[in-house]
């Protein structure tokens, strides 16, 4: 049961973004930037980042939701999938190797981010906003990941769910909009 | 030296808010609505909350800057020292002991947030939204934590530029504006 009083009916950060509308809001506007926004990194290598954060942060909503989000925007489950467990042989580009490392190193520490790794995805030709964007995104998600378990949040068993929220994100992005969370109140 | 190009004259987090601004709004609008907006927590036990999490991240930049803001904030550095260094002993009231317990563990992982911890803030009266907004601070500082360290940006050795940015913080707030850190380029 959650540590405040939040709507029963949206479980996870949706409820919690919800019950402070105005906090809620920049919230969803840097992530709709960061995630959705011009970007040489596709949505789905976007939601990558997000998915392995969250896996590292052991928050249980957040992974299920991008990794759902990352599923849907690729169109197959198997990357998602070896970036969180079998990193060294995932599907994804060598810049994204080392952009992932980068992001998993910021999950634990800003200070675990090495020279080195940084050198090698330059040297895969990572840009120095693609690296910034990264590292922000992850900063990002260790800030959520916080949020929906420091409050005890509720975590949906249902795999359907997280199909249900993957496709409001893949359609609708972050923003707010009316009706935006009538496909997960069933 | 910055893992990326940065305005040599802006260290810490003044550059990385400058290289990339439409990112920067948005977090500049959360921690202006978190540390500066209308609370039943004063604006000292709000940096102290920011002061207390990036001292837990190590991260230098942060806790020097959020030390000197509450100090000023408060009008004596007695208290944002022991919340760092002899917790049991600072000179805050029992509510506020047991929301940077909270935000202690926010730092460390939502997951470490106990039951036992939220009890024991509401039986000291911590209202739902002062609870919910300690873990939101708690969860932000984390991101820029991470920000500040995983991107290498600069930490100014001199303490008064620290004290001249907690001016700025004190009587600017965190929104950005003209000729804003002018104060800080000497």
């Amino acid at each position: 049961m959650p540590y405040i009083e939040l709507d029963k009916n949206l479980p996870g950060i949706t409820g919690l973004l919800q019950y402070r509308l105005d906090t809620a809001l920049p919230i969803r506007q840097l992530t709709q930037i960061l995630l959705r926004g011009n970007s040489t990194l596709s949505e789905g290598e976007r939601e990558l980042i997000a998915s392995v954060v969250s896996y590292g942060n052991e928050c249980a909503f957040c992974t299920a939701a991008h990794t759902a989000a990352a599923d849907l925007l690729l169109g197959e489950k198997e990357t998602a999938h070896k970036v969180k467990f079998d990193a060294a042989h995932a599907p994804v580009s060598e810049k994204m190797k080392a952009l992932l490392d980068i992001a998993r190193a910021v999950q634990v520490s800003g200070k675990n981010v090495t020279e080195e790794m940084i050198e090698k995805a330059k040297r895969e030709n990572a840009k120095d906003l693609e690296i910034h964007d990264t590292v922000l995104i992850a900063a990002l998600f260790s800030l959520y990941n916080r949020y929906v378990d420091g409050l005890a949040s509720v975590t949906p068993d249902d795999p359907s769910f997280y199909e249900r929220l993957a496709r409001i994100l893949k359609n609708n992005g972050y923003m707010p909009s009316p009706g935006r969370y009538d496909s997960l109140k069933k």
